[in-house]
Parts: structure tokens; C-alpha cells; sequence
């Protein structure tokens, strides 16, 4: 093979490096005063702990994955020690990423809160800093497992004939599994573990004791910032790591159909394995223009942060636009023939941008959904005069609403995509979408450290310009959480599609034949699994919500400190802080630091790895059970699974938009009525009965938004995935 | 043919002698004293002018699709006037049968009051009787025009030779298109009809006046009467002759197939034709297993009515299972092959069994997740002791988890049916589920029967006991609700399937590969088509609702009696109504009979009508763009529109269940609070605060039972028999 392949690798470490600088840069900032650090170190500490917790618990399950895979290749597939090798290492890669971005957010979140008492663009610095950890390292880690495997691969089996190739790839789809697993309980434990410390400080501290959010006194304020990182760090980043190398092995292995074709065999610098790298090489190239992205965002002082995070990712964007016109038609013949079909480079290039721009668009498309004052969330607010019932119906009804663009939108894509370049078309389009994930996910993770720099000013009581600094960045936050869970299903959506045509590329399945009973049924039965998957999680969070909200009442009525503080706060009511009597705030100050925060850390832990459990089997288990039960039966699976696969991913996606869109409507009408709306010439603020049945509303959507919603993204590419690793065995 | 043919015209005058003879025993019946005749008559009138302004909007449409299809068939298919025909009839039956449904329920309600006066076996069986009317209407018309038409259209054609029956099919479909049409309009008029009402009628009247359910005072009461007969008779009689009609055609498209075999041709009494005409044989068997089961349904004094309506439906079923295994033995060959596959006559009715079985089992699960007392409504209930938004999140949750085993059961029976009988198993096995709709429906158009019994009772102020009597028919009849709406919903989903195989063998596809883009595509924009109905559906609800609480409110503030009877009641709150002083007393009489019912009457009945517009053209819309958009631009619209009827299908089936069991669960757990119940050591009641959470749960439940959950039902089957229609132009 052509020894340019090792810029693949090189680009990954080149990711890894600039990550290293990064967190080097962060950690020689300041942290702020001594209460700040000790906030600080509480937040660093309980993520840590969680982490740990979780990771041990997975230990558990790569092992015994691991050796099932071993063994079942022991007997039927020569190859299998290295597909264990591949679970492993992708299994591995994924928990890395999630440890270096969750360590460097929790650092850079009092880093961002100290920079805030400086100015605005130190403090967005810092932040998006702390984010761009997390991107690059995703990106970096997952390229590089990848790019070295499969080099490592193609000199055991080797590289020139397509039975090789297609050898080699179903060994590396192993690496996609690890990722998935390991995603799968990091989104699933971490979007419990948010929710049910989010619900509970919500209801006991906010709408019981009447304390405002991250108000020291709340015992269970230090577990809700570490939900903020367990989830929207953590989780989202171990999400994108697995769509990120999920695309790309699916493309890969529909690739390897090409590797025979003459036109191919005679094209340099790669020959027969152009349509196989080629993906890869999209990645290294995101890498780059990512890198080059992240130095267009900064600010000045009274500026507009949003813009300049769009900025960093539009020329990113288009800085990938035109690397990736020279490299598709550089690296693949200018056309060739299969199954009959004449296919272009310069098609593959146009499905390319066609997922790329899907991504923009249905980021797009959510934000007006879910955006702060947008006509959907107006509407939401208005209904919410009627009482909470009707703002709950509202938002119901926004949500499944929202469903219809995003969705047109795919389906353009998929059908532009496989016009352009067939299979591989719809495939590469997910590649497009997201080979600039690093500064993508970079924006998201900028916005839960934004979230807690201003939980930590609220704590550590800092003036008010520092709380308003950290607010803007918190504000600009939301709108890119939105547009980042768009980005995330259709992601979620497309990687499917791709693994979903990579698993008939393996099985050999010629078709997938709706009007067959069995491929009917199965597709009922997968769509029906999202929807049991969102109630397996709603209940998980109930539960673990339940159990934090008995201990800060326990807390409350058992630490007289803290008692005689809610006396205190309650008598005040209405009074600023300063026209207190002096014995007053003596209790007051008295009170801070008395609430046991290590005890709610500890009780969403524990929450979270227990209920991870159910619905993590149930992703895993479900495709085997069908697989093997049809193989048994009819002998061969493959097509009674290709219809679970078709139905998990359909309801999937939109089961995941109408959640999160759902969420994302409902918080914000809450926000709205917290600046004051005016609605049919009246105006409402906070503590209003319309601003009441809003906060409800959110209450309902946080689960959606943050637990259920989000873990579809995974249960439906993890299914792709197991089935693709399976399938062997089962056509 | 043979003369025995006219056995199902037989039949279907059968059951409409039936009807006639069960209206004049209920008009004879007393109805009651002057005030429970004048609410009687509100009631009635109120239904009736809603039946006639929907009905002439309906003929519009009617006369114009009817146009269009006898114009498009003058230009492509030699037979098209025949079409409308078909069409128009069709759309006349279903609209006759809801006219004399109503009419009757509307009669027997007052009547049930008054029989109530003097025992419980009286009042049940005039309800029943009543709602027998509805069931024996529906079968009797849908059976006696199907039949009718296919003789005479076979007297055009003929009906010896495969493609003349095929022809008289196509022309045949048309009438299943008009039920469908008629249907949709009904159940979702009626569905956002009935939820307006009572949104407006509890949020003003129950929570913000205090008023009790069913009051005279309530302005919105007579509507809140007259939307039960509008959604629950007239919208479920639509909706289960829709799926009577639709199993019915869908089946015998595919019996087709078999015409020309030999097995078949040499086989009396009816050839060739016997897979075709069966399923109407087994309707004919069904009418007559039905009057023999109403036979069964009486009550002793203090009994209980569930036994009662359990024994009707007991041995008609027993009957059906018996008559079926002759009629399907006798008809078909023993055995015959088709596509190198051996079918037995054993095997088509062991999968007509298989529906009747999958039938009561989804009823029956229904019933566990819905039911009062049972697990998931105690969940819910106990959620509802943290306030609002957990109740909310319980109820999803309830709802998304009901969907497990439905599925299972659903998927299990098409495959076994499949494994039996082939499509045409699949198929038949919808017409199993649905040949007893007569008593099917006779026991669901009970409950809102029984339901308007009690609400007469309660605006006449008759004594306790007989207030006890109906609202013991009345729990009866949530019970039975929940059945029939797990009912609709599984019938729904195989009489999709069948039209489904129906639009398969009409289009002559051999196959819909879910591997081909545009499959996919399409199967994505069909599973969101439920998400943007039901959303269309919610804000209807929503937008109705809130014109109807600003005309409660304008009453209460404008009718001086009304707002002074308000604040007497006020003043005793808590008082019995005997201990109040003489002048209170004098002014609460005065107000009675002052609310302007009709005023409320007619704000319901415009909303409905102009909200069911958009969402019903949507249903007709969808399909016919697709295929004729994919028709034009690659040639043949089949296979996409095949993924459109799929995603719809599959969607569409876990929306309903999802939405009709959510609501239900929240319904029967706020039932639970008015009851009292024990949660953790605690006794709850109505008025405290869990309480309070759960009528909320209940007020977001009831569009999403009664108004979204049931119209998805129709979507799914019009959109089946749009593509059924068009199938033959867009190939």
C-alpha cells in the first residue's frame, strides 16, 4: 500500500497534540479564589467519580463482549480474535475521549467563571477551549484507532484482492461495536444521572423551598453540574465519537465492492482501496479544517458570541467544501461501471456536501423549532395561560410537528445521495455530515462549561457583571445544544443508513422485501423498540429523580444549619440580601458549605449505573435474539433483521426528533416567561401561574430532552452495529 | 353463479331487520319525566345538527372525488364510472349507518336514565340494545352494499375468467374508499368535537367555577353530552365499518389470485370465486353469531354488567369459531398450490382464527396497562404525589411501554398467518378479527350510552340510587372502551396490512425492497405522516378548546343568574345542598335552565368542522402525490408509495397505541383519586394535591386518547385504500 496512508494516523495524532496544547493552556489559567477551586473541585470530583463508576461497570462488559466474540470467532470465523481486538480497542478509544474532554471541561469550567471577571472574550476563550478538547479528541482518537487497525489488518489479510479487503473489514467493524457499547451506557447513564439530579434540585429546592438554581444551599446543586458534564460532555461527545467512526466504517465496508473494479485497480495513489480510504481521508481533512476553524472564534467586549462560534464553523465548513473536491476526485476514477450502474467521482463528491448540508439545514430546522421567541415556542407560552395542560399539550404538539421538515429533508438527502453514487453515496453522505465533527462538537461541549462557569459565579456569590458575562456565553449555549441535538439524530439517522447498507453488503442480501411476513413483522417490532427503549429511560429517571428528591428533603429537615437558613430565606422573601437584619444573614452565612453535596453525587451515581443496565441490555440483546431465532427457523436471519433494523431506525429518529424538539420548545417558553413575554397585550414574568405551568413543562421535557431522546440516537446505530457484527453468522 | 350468493345480501338485511325492530322497542321505552326529556332533546338535537352540517360539507366532497374519479376513469380505465359509483355508496353506507347509530343512541340514553329508575337489568338493556343498533347498523349496511355491487358488477363483467374479477375488484375498492373517507372526517371532526367540549367544559366549569361534572349550570355541558354520542358512537361506528369494509375488499383482491387454479374451478358451490367470497360469507356468519350473542347479555339485580357483556361476546365468538371452520372447510379445496406454495382450507382458517385470537389478546393487554387498579395506573398514581410533572412522565411512559406486547402479539400473528395462508392469510385473518364487529360495537357504543345516562341523570337531579345505577353501567363502560380502542387499533393495522397485500396484487409488485432509496425515503415520510397528524390533530383540539373556554367564561360573567348561583355555591362550599339557607336555595333554582347550551353546541360543531379539513386532505393528499411524483419522474410510483403505506402503517400502529393507552392510564388514574386510594400508608382523595396532578394528566390525555390515538387509526386505512385506488395509474 501507498505509504501516504500514514497520514492517516498522522492526522489523528495531530488531533491528539493539539488537544494536549490545549488542556496545557487551560490548565495555566487561573481558577479564581479559594471557594471557586473548592466548587470547582467538587463539580471535577463527582464527574470523576461517576466516570470511574461507570467505566468499571463497562470493564465488566467489554471483557465478557470481548471473549464471546473471541470464542464465537474461535469456531466460526478464522479471523475472531481480531474482531475482539477491534471491540476492544474502539471500546477503549471511546471511554479515553470521554475521560481527557470530561477532565478538561471540568476544569475549564471555573477557568471560564475566573476569565468572566476579566472580560467576555477571555471567558469565551476558555470555554470553547475546554470544548474544543472534546472534539479533537474524539476525532483524534477515533481516526487513529482506526487508521492503525486497519493498516495493521491489511498486513495480516492482505490489501489487493476484495475477499481480502472484505476480511479486513469485518474485523474493524468490531472497533465501531466497542464505540457503540461503550456510547450507548455513557448517553444512557449520563442522561439519568443529569435528569434525575436536574428533577430533583428542581422540585425540592426550586418549587418546594423556593431557592433559586445553584444556590449553595441546595445539596443537590453540585450533582446537577455534574450532570451537565456526565451528560452533555461526556455523553454527547461518546455519542458523535460513534457516529464519527460508525459513518465511516460503514462507508468503508460498502467501498470494498470497488476495490476489484479495473478503473479502480488502475488508479493511483490507492488503487483497488481509493473508495475504501477515502472516507478516512474525508476525516483527516475535517481534522485539519476543524483545527484551522477553531482559531476564527473570538470576540471583543459587548460582542455577539454566537457569531463567533458560527464563525469558526463556517469556515471550517468551507474550508472542507474544497479539500474534499480534490481529494474524491483526486483519489477516485473520474467514473465507473458496477452492477451496470456508471457512477462519478464528482457524484461522490455532491452526495458528499448533500449529507453535509442535511446536517446544517436540520440544525436549522431545529432551532426554529425549539429557538427562544421563534413562533413555535410563542405558541407554547400562549397555551400556557390556559393552565399547564394546555402548555403540555402545545408541546406535545410542537414536537411531533417538528418532525415533518427535518424529515424531508433525509429523505432528500438519501434519495439526491444514492442518485449521485448509489449505496456508497447515501454512505459518504454521512461522512460529510460529519467529518468536521471536531469543531462541531467542540461548539456543544462549549456550551454545558458555560452552563456551569455561571453555576459556579452563583455559588461562589460573584458580582453581578461576572454572573451577566457568564449568562450570555449560558444563552448563546442553548441555541447551539439545539442545533448540536439536530445535528446529532441526523447524524444518528444517516450512520444507520450507512451500517444499514454496510450489514446488506456483508450478509449479501440482494434485497430487503417488505411484502415478506417475517420482514413485516420485524419491522413492526423495531419500531416498537425505541418506543419501549424512551420508556425503559422515562422510568429510570423517575426512579433515580424519586430517590435524590427524599435525601435533600431529608437534608432540609435533618441539618438544622440548613433549616434555619430556609426560615431565614422564607421570612426575607422579596428582601435583597443586603437590607437583612444582621442576625439573619449571620444564619445565612452560617448555613454555606452545611448541605452534604457528596451524598446526592453519590445517590445519581448509583442511580445511574443501576438503571443503565435494563435498557442497554435490551439494544443488544434484541438483534441477536431476532437474528439467530429467524436463522433457526427459517434458516437465515438476515432478512427478518434487516426489517428490525429498517423499523428501529425509521421510529428512531423520530421518536428522537419529537423528544428533543419537545424539550428544547418547552424550556424555552419557561425562559421566556423568566424575561417577561408579552402575550395578547398582557405581560407575564417569572413566578406568574402562566410561568408555573411552563416550568412543568420543562420539567416533563427534561427527561425527553436530555435522557430518552438523546439515547435513541444510540440504540438505533448500535443495533446497525451489532447486526453488521453478526451478520456473518447469521445469512 | 350460484344462487347462494344472495345468502349475503340476506344477511345484511338480516342485520338491518334487526336494527329496526331494536329502535322501535327503544322508542317505545318511557323516557323519563318533562326535565329528562328536555335534556334528552338538547342532547339529540345537538348531535343531530352536528351530524348535518358535517354530512353537507362531506357531500362536497364527496361529489367532487366522485367526479374525479369517474373522469380519470373515462380517460385511463374503461370502467371508472363504476368506480365513483362504488365510491358514492360506500361514503352513503357509513354515513347512513352513523345517522341511524346516533339517532338511536341518542334516544336510548334518556331512556337508560329512565329505566334506571326502576332497576339495573332494565337500564342495561336498553343501553345495550341501544348500541346494538349502532354494531347491527354498521354490519348490515357494509355487507348488504358490498354485496350487492359485487353481484351486480359481476353481471357486467362477468366472473368466470382471473381478469374479469380482477376488473370487478378494482371497481369494487371504490366503496371501501368512500367508507374511509367518510370515516376520516367523522372521527376526526367527532374526535376534536368531543375533546373541546370537555376541555372547556372541565377547565372553567370543574376547575375554575367549581362546578361539578354534568351540572346544569355548566354552559358546556349539553356539548361535552352531545361530543360522547359525536366521537364514541358515530366516530367508532365509522371507524369499525371503515375496517369492516376495508379487511372485507382487501381480502378478496387477493382471493383473486386464486380464481384460475384448478383446484379451485372444479370445487362447489362457487368455483373459482370461493377465496373471493369468503370473507363476506364469514361477515354473513358474524352478523348471525352476533344477534344470537345480543340474546345472552342480561343482568340480575346487583349483578354486574361486565359479566353480562362478556357472555354476549363469549358465545358469539364460540359461534364463530364453530360456523367459520365449517364455511372455510366446505368452501375452499382441501389443498391447492399457488407460486410453487401448497395451501390447505385448514390453514386459512387456523389464520382466521389467529386475528380473532390477536383480537381479544390486544383488548385484553389494553386493558392491563389502562385498567383502574391495575399496575401502571397505580404507578401513575403514585407519580402524581410529586406533582404534576411526574404524573406527565409516568403516563408517557405508561403509554410507550404499552406498545411492547401488542406488537409482539400483532407480529406473531402475521407471520403465523402468513405461515398458513400466505398474504391471503394475512388478510383473512383481519376479516376473523372483524367478523363480530355487530356485538363488537353494540358493546362499545354502550359505554357512551350509559355515560349520557348518568350525565341526564346528574342535569335532572334524580335521586342517589339511580345516579348509582348508571354510573355502575358507566364504569362498566370505561372497561369496555379500553378493549374496543386496543380493538380499533389492531384491526386497523391488519386491515392495512391487507390492503396493503391488496395494493401489492393490484400494481403487480413482486416486491417493495426496503434497500432501494427511495423505499427508505418514502418509509420515513410515511412514519412521520402519523407524528404531523396527530400534531395537526392536538392544536385542532387545542384551537377549539380554547374558543370554547372564552364562551363558558363570557356566560359566566354575562348571565346574571349564573354568575350569582356561582357565587352561592361558593359560599357553601363544602355545605350539603339541603342546608342551605332558603334564599341561596331560591337562587340557585332561578339560575337553572339560564346557561346558553346551544350557543356552546355550535362553537364545538363549527370548530370541528373547520379543523378536520387540513388533516383530512392530508390523508388523502399524501399518497397521491408520491405515487403520482414518483411516477412521473422515474416511471412508476408503486414500490415508493409501497414505503409510504409501510412507514405509515408501522408508525402509525405505535402512535395509537401509544396515545390511546397514555390517556387511558391517566383517566383511570385520576378515577382512582375520586375513588380514594392508598399510596405508602396514606389515604388520598379527590381535592388533594396528587389529585389535582392527575386531572391535569387526564385533561392532556383526552385529545390524545379520543382525538389523535383513534384518527391515526383511519390515516392508516385511507391511506391503504388511496393507494388501492390509484394503484392501477401510477404502475
Amino acid at each position: 500500500m501507498n505509504q501516504l496512508v500514514y497520514l492517516l494516523p498522522a492526522a489523528g495524532i495531530l488531533a491528539l497534540l493539539f488537544t494536549f496544547f490545549r488542556s496545557r493552556w487551560i490548565a495555566s489559567q487561573p481558577a479564581g479564589n479559594e471557594q471557586m477551586q473548592r466548587i470547582g473541585a467538587f463539580i471535577s470530583e463527582g464527574a470523576m467519580a461517576f466516570l470511574r463508576a461507570e467505566y468499571s461497570v463497562l470493564a465488566g462488559f467489554v471483557v465478557i463482549v470481548g471473549a464471546l466474540l473471541a470464542w464465537q470467532g474461535a469456531s466460526e470465523v478464522e479471523s475472531s480474535p481480531l474482531v475482539a481486538l477491534s471491540f476492544v480497542s474502539g471500546a477503549v478509544c471511546s471511554a479515553l475521549a470521554g475521560y481527557i474532554g470530561m477532565r478538561v471541561a471540568t476544569k475549564a469550567n471555573v477557568r471560564t467563571t475566573a476569565a468572566a471577571q476579566t472580560g467576555l472574550n477571555q471567558a469565551l476563550r476558555v470555554a470553547f477551549n475546554g470544548g474544543s478538547v472534546m472534539g479533537m479528541g474524539v476525532v483524534g482518537l477515533g481516526l487513529l484507532g482506526l487508521s492503525i487497525l486497519f493498516i495493521y489488518y491489511t498486513s495480516v489479510f492482505g490489501a489487493s484482492a476484495e475477499m481480502d479487503v472484505a476480511k479486513v473489514m469485518t474485523v474493524l467493524t468490531g472497533f465501531s461495536f466497542g464505540a457503540s457499547s461503550i456510547a450507548l451506557f455513557a448517553r444512557v447513564g449520563g442522561g439519568i444521572y443529569t435528569k434525575a439530579a436536574d428533577v430533583g434540585a428542581d422540585l425540592v429546592g426550586k418549587v418546594e423551598a423556593g431557592i433559586p438554581e445553584d444556590h449553595p444551599l441546595n445539596p443537590a446543586t453540585i450533582a446537577d453540574n455534574v450532570g451537565d458534564n456526565v451528560g452533555d460532555v461526556a455523553g454527547m461527545g461518546a455519542d458523535l465519537f460513534e457516529s464519527y467512526v460508525g459513518a465511516i466504517v460503514g462507508t468503508m465496508v460498502i467501498g470494498v465492492a470497488m476495490v476489484a473494479l479495473p478503473e479502480f485497480q488502475q488508479h493511483a495513489p490507492f488503487g483497488g482501496l481509493s473508495a475504501v480510504l477515502l472516507p478516512m481521508l474525508l476525516a483527516a481533512a475535517g481534522i485539519v479544517a476543524s483545527i484551522l476553524g477553531t482559531f476564527f472564534v473570538r470576540v471583543r467586549e459587548g460582542g455577539n458570541p454566537q457569531i463567533a462560534l458560527n464563525t469558526g464553523q463556517f469556515v471550517a465548513a468551507g474550508l472542507l467544501l474544497v479539500i474534499s473536491w480534490f481529494l474524491v476526485t483526486g483519489l477516485l476514477p473520474a467514473q465507473w461501471t458496477l452492477g451496470g450502474v456508471t457512477y462519478t467521482a464528482a457524484g461522490v463528491y455532491w452526495a458528499t456536501i448533500a449529507g453535509l448540508v442535511a446536517g446544517v439545514a436540520i440544525g436549522l430546522i431545529t432551532e426554529y423549532y425549539t429557538g427562544f421567541g421563534k413562533k413555535p415556542v410563542l405558541d407554547i407560552a400562549r397555551q400556557s395561560l390556559t393552565g399547564t395542560a394546555t402548555n403540555i399539550i402545545a408541546g406535545l404538539g410542537v414536537g411531533m410537528r417538528s418532525t415533518a421538515l427535518p424529515i424531508l429533508v433525509l429523505a432528500g438527502a438519501v434519495i439526491l445521495a444514492h442518485e449521485m453514487a448509489g449505496l456508497y453515496g447515501i454512505a459518504i453522505a454521512a461522512v460529510g455530515m460529519l467529518a468536521n465533527t471536531g469543531i462541531q462538537l467542540a461548539v456543544d461541549a462549549y456550551g454545558p462549561i458555560s452552563d456551569n462557569a455561571g453555576g459556579v459565579a452563583e455559588m461562589s456569590r460573584l458580582p453581578k457583571e461576572v454572573r451577566a458575562r457568564t449568562d450570555k456565553l449560558d444563552a448563546v449555549g442553548n441555541t447551539t445544544a439545539a442545533i448540536g441535538k439536530g445535528f446529532a439524530i441526523a447524524s444518528a439517522a444517516l450512520t444507520a443508513l450507512a451500517l444499514f447498507s454496510a450489514f446488506m453488503a456483508v450478509t449479501g442480501l440482494k434485497s430487503i422485501d417488505i411484502s415478506h411476513a417475517s420482514v413485516m413483522a420485524m419491522l413492526f417490532v423495531g419500531a416498537m423498540l425505541p418506543f419501549l427503549f424512551s420508556a425503559l429511560a422515562l422510568g429510570a429517571v423517575g426512579r433515580a429523580a424519586m430517590a435524590m428528591i427524599q435525601e435533600v428533603r431529608r437534608q432540609f429537615s435533618d441539618i438544622k444549619e440548613l433549616r434555619a437558613a430556609l426560615d431565614v430565606m422564607r421570612r426575607n422573601e422579596g428582601v435583597e440580601h443586603e437590607y437583612w437584619s444582621k442576625q439573619d444573614q449571620a444564619v445565612f452565612e452560617d448555613a454555606h458549605g452545611k448541605a452534604e453535596y457528596g451524598k446526592c453525587v453519590e445517590i445519581s451515581t448509583k442511580a445511574a449505573i443501576r438503571e443503565m443496565v435494563m435498557p442497554g441490555l435490551l439494544a443488544v440483546v434484541a438483534p441477536v435474539v431476532v437474528g439467530f431465532a429467524f436463522k433457526w427457523v427459517t434458516g437465515s436471519g438476515a432478512e427478518a433483521l434487516g426489517g428490525l433494523l429498517a423499523g428501529v431506525t425509521v421510529s428512531g429518529v423520530l421518536l428522537a426528533i419529537f423528544q428533543a424538539n419537545s424539550g428544547g420548545a418547552w424550556d424555552n417558553a419557561k425562559k421566556m416567561f423568566e424575561e417577561g413575554v408579552e402575550i395578547q397585550g398582557q405581560k407575564y414574568y417569572k413566578g406568574s401561574d402562566p410561568h408555573k405551568a411552563a416550568v412543568v413543562g420543562d420539567t416533563v421535557g427534561d427527561p425527553f430532552k436530555d435522557t430518552a431522546g438523546p439515547s435513541i440516537n444510540i440504540l438505533l446505530k448500535l443495533i446497525s452495529v451489532v447486526a453488521l457484527v453478526i451478520g456473518p453468522l447469521i445469512r
